[in-house]
């Protein structure tokens, strides 16, 4: 129940009857949730929560998450839909295999979130207008897929994009893991120190981010190592690119460049595809 | 009166019983301004609406600003105080210092500004929150830096920022050039085609202005080479040192190093300054 737990939970309380139960082993969260009316019950009690649950949202950090399908799987009836929140799904997808026969899992990866965790930080509308990916595992049924798709229209997600684990990694290695790594590595340059008053809406929206939890970070980093890897090389490359052109004083250059960039935006904003590729 | 310019002026109708003139030579713009009430009076006789002119502001691009300060300078009455919106100011001050005696400049930058230009994307309001750089000549009077300031006050600008040329300039370089340098460079990325759906508030955050003009930036990247350059290289540097991290597979230093970074702007958000050398 810390931020992307507690505000599922809250946005479901009312769902087709169903009955949300919160479950944290941390006391002043169960007192918080329960005060806040995050969930219709705050337990510490897994075992009985699981014993009859029919949906269950695992919203752990991504090695615990691994770790919770691994050691508890055997805690889940017969028939339930488990899923979770894990910002990498190909280690978690893996996780999932080793779930008992009859227990449905399909992964999904809600794009938001705020830069500090905890359920303080929890509420309702923390999706509204975010992207919801929807990894199923090969042996999701089709009322599963249903179920879930209606859950997370219910708690209030603009969209629900279906990708493969691979593909998944792939796309926030870019998308998500490399905009922190800018972020942090901007804050790097001492620069930042006394440059106070000089920001504009361009150094907030690239540095936002930079203020965030390490332990998650550094899980998900390390377990998207090769795909992040790749597409920060690919950045220093195009940037070292920029500083070259500025250095040789080649300003037609310059002007095609930063207009072949900015077209790639826009065609990106506009919903093209170019790589014919792929 | 493009978007700066026309925002500028339509903020300061009603200011202390002056009346604003919006000088163009595009009649489109004329035309819109005057619709829209952009200013009280909209002309294209740039003669005559400097020769009774007591404030002037020069809304232009860099280059253009530069020239405008040398070659139309004999036709600000004495007296006049004459200010710009550029985004560099070493190149603009150079050029002030040939202004007649008796004319008072005073640099400025607000810092805000939409992806695309145009008097028709000007608005009220667009300089809400944002920062004001102040970059006086050496012989700017108190009256007319006190004169600009309730001008800037009076826009509904959130503070202003005092600096010299030389600082501004390298302050920029990394609160904005950079800014927009990173966002072109992501998009150059491939994986930016078919990315959608992909995107959180992070990625959005960092390319929205990669969508930008490219002849004004252009100029601004050029003029301002140097410090330029230097911020790239260093972004290039710290990048590289996350990549070699994680590709050493050693997270406790990769926690370390995320801790590290995020301290540092949770410093800069707080408003403590580290670097004790300046």
């Amino acid at each position: 129940m810390g931020q992307i737990g507690a505000s599922i939970a809250a946005s479901l309380v009312g769902f087709e009857g169903f009955t949300v139960t919160g479950v944290d082993i941390n006391e002043p969260t169960l007192v918080y949730g329960q005060e806040h009316k995050m969930a219709d019950v705050m337990t510490r009690n897994l075992e009985e929560a699981l014993e009859s649950a029919d949906v269950v949202f695992v919203c752990l950090f991504p090695t615990a998450t691994v770790n919770f399908l691994k050691e508890k799987g055997h805690l889940f009836k017969k028939g339930t839909l488990v899923t979770d929140v894990c910002g990498i799904k190909g280690a978690v997808m893996e996780a999932a295999k080793e779930l008992p026969d009859g227990v449905e899992f399909i992964g999904g990866h809600p794009m938001a979130g705020k830069e500090r965790g905890g359920i303080e930080n929890a509420e309702i509308g923390l999706f509204k207008n975010a992207h919801y990916i929807m990894v199923p595992s090969e042996s999701a049924s089709r009322e599963s897929i249903d179920l879930l798709e209606r859950l997370i229209d219910h708690i209030g997600f603009r969209d629900i994009i279906r990708a493969e684990p691979e593909r998944h990694d792939a796309m926030v290695a870019f998308t998500s893991q490399l905009m922190h790594i800018i972020a942090l590595s901007v804050c790097d340059d001492d620069m930042v120190s006394g440059c106070a008053g000089f920001e504009g809406n361009s150094f907030r929206g690239c540095t936002r981010v930079a203020d965030i939890e390490a332990d998650m970070w550094n899980e998900l980093f390390t377990l998207n190592k090769d795909a992040l890897c790749k597409v920060i090389k690919n950045l220093e490359h195009h940037l070292a690119s920029y500083r070259q052109v500025l250095e040789a004083d080649d300003s037609n250059h310059l002007k095609l460049k930063i207009e072949y960039s900015a077209c790639r935006k826009r065609m990106h904003l506009a919903g093209i595809r170019w790589d014919l590729s792929e």
